[in-house]
This record gives C-alpha cells, structure tokens and sequence, in this order.
C-alpha cells in the first residue's frame, strides 16, 4: 500500500525501529514511541551509530525534530 | 510540456524514481511515493549515494523537506 | 531597461539558461522553465558544475528557493 | 509505560540526570530543574563532556532550546 | 549626511557600484539595480571575486537577500 | 530553590558574572546587566575566551541572542 | 549607568565606534550611523579585521542583522 501523506510512514512506524540520520551526520537507531507534528520523536533502546556501528547506548531520547535529515523504518 | 509551477515536477513524478540531493552533500535515489507542500516526502527502495555509488540500501524513508537542496526525476 | 523589483529578472529569464549557486557551494545550470515566490525553481538540461566544468547531467530539476545563493541568467 | 508526546519524556525527566547533544557536536549532562515549550532548559550541576569524558565542570546553566539536538535521560 | 535608516544606503548606492559579501566567505561586485525589503537585489556587470581579485564575469546577479553578510558601496 | 521557568535564571544572573558559549565556539564571561525575551544581553567587563583563557578584553557587548548557546553564571 | 533593555546599549552607541563579529568569524569596524529593530545597521569608516588586524579599508557599509554575533562599543 501506498503512504499518501508523508506523515503517515511516522504513524506505520510506531513501536518498530527506526534509523534517524540528523543534521551534522550523526545517525540514531531505536523503537520510536511517539512523535508529533513537528516530528520531535521519542525513541527507547537509542544507540548512536557511527559508520553504520554502534558507537554508544544510550536508552530513552528525545529527538528534536528541526535536526531530522530522514527517517527510515529498520528492514 | 513546460511545468508551470515548480511543484508540478513533484506531481509528476510521483510513483517515478527521483534522486535527491540534501544539505550536507548526502544524496539519496528511490520511487516518491508521497510529498506536501513543505517537500517532506516519502521514498520507497531508497538508496544512500556517495559519489553516484550506491553506499547502502534503506528501503522506505521520510525525507523533511527543509534539507532538500533539489530533486531530479532519474534520467 | 532597468529592472525595478529584483524577481522581474526570474520572469525575463523564463525559457533562457541561468547558472545557480547553492549554499555549500554546489552550481548547476540549466533552462529555467518556471519559479515561485520562495524561489523554489525548475530547470530543464541540468548540469551539475564543479569549478565551472560539468560534472554531470541531471535533466529536469526542482531546486529548493532557501538554498539559492544568487542566479546569474547565462551570459 | 509508553510516552504519548514527546514532550512527556521532559516532564517525566524533571530532577534527573540527562545527557544534551546540541548542534555542534558538544554534549552537557546534569540535573533538568525546568523547561520550556521551546525546549529551553535549566540543568544545574553541569557538566560540559568531550567524548564522553568531563571536560569542565559549569554548574547552572540555560540550555537555549534551538541548539538542542537530542536529549537523554542518563541511563 | 548621516543615514536614518539603514535601508537608506541601498537606496542611495542603486545604479552604483556595491561590494557584497554572503555566507561561506563569496564576495560579488557589481551595479546594484534594484532591490527589495528582503535584501534581494540585482546586479549588473557582476563579477565574482576571491580574496579581492575577479574570479569570473557573471553579467546580470539575483542575490538572495537572506545569503548578505554586508553591502558596501565601492570606494 | 529550584527555577521554575528556564529565564528565571537570568533575572538570578542580572548584575552577576556569566560564562556565555555562542554558536561557532566562540565564547565571552561578563556582568550581565540586562537581557530580553530573545536572549538578546548586554555584557559589562566582557572577556573573549579561548580554551577558557581571556584572549581579549571587550568592555561592553551586546549578545544577539539566537548565537547563544548555553548561558552559565559564573561559578 | 545600566542598561535597562539590550537595545538601549546601540542607542548610547550611535555615532561612536563599534566593534561586530559576524557569523563565520568576519569582524568589521566603524563608527555606526543607524540601526533598526533587525539590528541591521549602517557603519562608517568600516574596516574589516582578521585576527584584530586592519586587512582592509571598506568605508561605508550596510550589515545584515541575523549576521551578528555580538556588537561592542570600541574601548
């Protein structure tokens, strides 16, 4: 099926993984719990990536949305 | 046929591939399967490019509009 | 003749060649085929330039206003 | 329990330790006393980190919201 | 005469040589022709200068307004 | 006591040394003698820091206050 | 005397010297002539400085407000 807003792929992708790649190149990878309008998301069992690894744990966050490149569910 | 308002193309290639170009340098390729009128839009089969390479596949992705530096339907 | 708002020379530029210059210092050039008042803008021809010479072709393109630096109709 | 709005994770993180990336790449850590719709916040007992490490200690700080990049609660 | 306001320079420098300089450090010269209350203007005769010696004739300019850092009349 | 809302420290901090970090690095320490909603300050006996050292005295400032980064009353 | 509100410190400093640093590092100097509530403003004698140095001599000038990272009156 096809998304026919944009915001509904955030909607599809509740309690799943996601990958967040933000402004300034660092990427983010967790379950998002919420998001709103803005796309400020919360995520639980965050890890910061880097190079595709896992640099650090970080557990629950929150992501300010004005520093979202793209969000892409986990395949 | 001319496009007479800049958001024709996005009409245009909805369901097509298009290559994205985003602040930073990062680009990424896949099928737009949705857009607003902010440019966020929704990719499916999205591709991580670095220097025209294929550096990763990412399948579905919401791209936020305002890192969008332009958009090219693929050749 | 004079140009006396600065967008009338998007208008007289409709269907000519323009070169654009990008934030992050990205050029490209093309046709432009129409423009909107955030001058968000389609090219047709694309190139892509890096110290004035192609780097690649992208034919048709929508470039995003907030990223134009300044637009030079081609001499 | 799951977080219905992202800002939740603020509320339930007041009086506890949080980690704070900000655009820049600098990261604070202390105790959240307050915050605002802006994300504005108030730690005090602030640490400013360098890869993880204290690199100076800064006591009460006003964290200015549109710097935030992500924020954590200390696991 | 001392300017009241600071928009009054562009007013007296149109159809005169201004030195512009814009974010990343581009520095353009050339005869301002118009202008609006964003700050957008045009040029004509522009060249695009670097460290102070022409870089390459670009003719007519659109300078997006929100790229000026300053814009001095030619000495 | 606890602040209740994030600029309450600066109405504690008015007429009190701060420690200010501005985007870009750049940092300066001074008496605050007044602020703004904006974050907007003044600074008397303000000092230029370079890896927390005095560069160079200042005097008085002005702050724009979307450069701020994080403000921390002086220890 | 103190300043009651940040804005009266451009007030007290018209027809004066001031120092600016812009974003990105640029500082200029001059004597400034007007300002608005952008804090765009107008400076005389303007000379461009690196490392606290005259590198060249620009004489009147126009400053975009949202460059500015601080303003501080010449000691």
């Amino acid at each position: 099926m096809t998304e026919k807003r944009p915001f509904d792929i955030l909607n599809a992708s509740l309690d799943n993984s996601v990958l967040i790649r933000l402004k300034g190149g660092v990427e983010v990878r967790g379950k998002m719990v919420s998001y709103d309008v803005h796309m400020n998301l919360v995520l639980e069992g965050a890890e910061h990536l880097e190079n595709g690894e896992v640099k650090r744990k970080l557990g629950k966050m929150l992501v300010r949305g004005d520093n979202v490149v793209f969000i892409a569910p986990s395949i």
